[in-house]
């Protein structure tokens, strides 16, 4: 008897992460391999082809409906990676191309935080929300936004990126070359530039200084779970850029929630509680006390594959 | 033989205008009454039924498939007009219970934007689009929001709010109680702020001097028309925040076109214009030379009534 079976890839900066899911959202097999370390992205793919071959082999090619992957700057339209600042690779990575034709599967592509989103929606916080944005508070900030039940793509696959909105204008640079985008503020490297930037301009005691020049977004969280004042202090400010940034998201797609994922995420009630109280604050009055804010209810290391693997559905 | 035909009625806060439409857009009859001077809304219902009725008579009840309403603050699920401060009345006024009640027909509700918005999309500069932004610069910033071919009204069907996302922060009060608004600043009446509070500030020299007091936008636009340096300035001011506000719009849902409307857009490429070159100057790359700003290309006076009909279908 065949069993509906979908292969999800997470591809990372530095780790690709997959597995093999029921329709219930079960991973019933999974592994991982590094990203980096390959000549050429088609020694990359190679070596991934390697790496499936025994979880493919196991559930059987013919009970795989599919394969769903999620990559920074993945196209869904175009089945492409573009210019991926955070991965080993440049340029345009013709993905599905490549992979459909090397396991004579069908492959689907999309942006990491739009398959988070999917992965959500079909397992996890999302599940029966047809109005949500879907929020990754990782080394930037990605996003996924979901209307009337469907995913936002825009009309050229490159909806959703909410790390480029900016939250301070003529604030900070970031990396995509303009000043003030939320990313700069509100991601895991944001967050430890703020503390950086303050520990240079202030005089102020905190278990952070110690760490000087080696802080991490970790060390700042784990201050400021025991208490340290300025780790604290840099959550707020943290939180009051994102909060007013999403109060303006929430006038867009009047979403019933926003739902965080990733690495910072995993602080919590710590950020999100101060992030809710910003968002109320700024937010116009018809939307008052209506927009959920939740952490992911999935495991963060198998979201990703959750995510990717539900495109393939 | 029987023809589809629908109702379209746009409620504004002045004026109602109504009229039947068939399927391919035609107006084929239409009318209008004040929105001010009944004692409430029960009065103005029944006013609005005595001035359809030769309409109805005439095309025949049965040829119509049913009746569309664009309202400001009309709310999609709830069919009621909820707290507009441009109408006459406050509170909620259930708008689709009454009139469906009194004309026995299908009634639907949309906010005036929304149903610009769908009129662009069945009639007008959006045909055949699958996603855009509709604004519209009137007394106040209005949007909707299309992706994936379907205006997206959120889970309580307030979303596209654009004109109180927040353009300045810490800026000038709106009329919601907050401050920066982007239509404290792109509408009719911000675009009439800025030039007040500039000729109070700075000695120049302005056709708008002589109209201290009561300067329009219609006069500001004008005297921008006849190469006024100071009213150009305005423009440009006006066009800087747009476009701003715009660039992290695009970021959020990539459409294929921006389309302006309502009575501020008129001023055409002399606002749109540089609209467009300060939302090209602050977008993410991955967005340049791909948004047209375009301007409606429905006549002013029979898209409220084609996009409110629109709704009807």
């Amino acid at each position: 008897m065949t069993q509906a079976l979908a292969l999800g890839i997470d591809i990372g900066g530095t780790n690709t992460s997959f597995g093999i899911v029921n329709r219930r959202g079960e991973i019933i097999a999974k592994g991982n391999m590094s990203t980096t370390g390959h000549n050429t992205p088609e020694d990359y793919f190679i070596a991934l082809k390697k790496a499936l071959h025994p979880l493919i082999e196991n559930a059987g090619k013919e009970n795989i409906t599919g394969v769903g992957i999620g990559a920074p700057n993945g196209n869904f339209y175009t089945g492409d990676i573009v210019f991926a600042p955070n991965l080993p690779w440049h340029g345009v990575i013709h993905v599905v191309k490549i992979l459909s034709e090397s396991l004579g599967m069908k492959v689907t592509l999309t942006n990491d935080a739009n398959a988070a989103a999917i992965g959500e929606m079909m397992y996890g916080s999302a599940k029966g929300m047809k109005d949500f944005i879907l929020v990754t508070l990782g080394t930037g900030v990605g996003s996924g936004f979901v209307a009337n039940g469907q995913m936002i793509y825009g009309h050229d696959g490159f909806a959703g990126e909410l790390g480029h909105v900016i939250a301070v204008r003529d604030g900070r640079k970031c990396g995509c070359g303009r000043n003030g985008c939320l990313e700069a503020y509100a991601s895991a490297t944001g967050i430890v530039r703020t503390a950086n930037e303050w520990l240079e301009q202030r005089e102020v005691s905190s278990i952070l200084r110690n760490s000087k020049g080696s802080i991490t977004a970790k060390l700042i969280h784990e201050a400021a779970e025991q208490g340290d004042a300025f780790a604290l202090e840099v959550f707020d400010y943290t939180a009051k850029i994102l909060g007013q940034t999403l109060a303006d998201m929430v006038a867009i797609t009047s979403p019933e929630a926003i739902i965080f994922f990733g690495g910072l995420a995993q602080a919590g009630p710590l950020l999100l509680d101060p992030v809710h109280k910003y968002m109320e604050e700024n937010i116009l009055n018809i939307y008052q006390n209506k927009v959920a804010i939740l952490q992911s209810a999935l495991p963060d290391a198998d979201a990703a594959i959750l995510g990717a693997s539900a495109l393939a559905w």
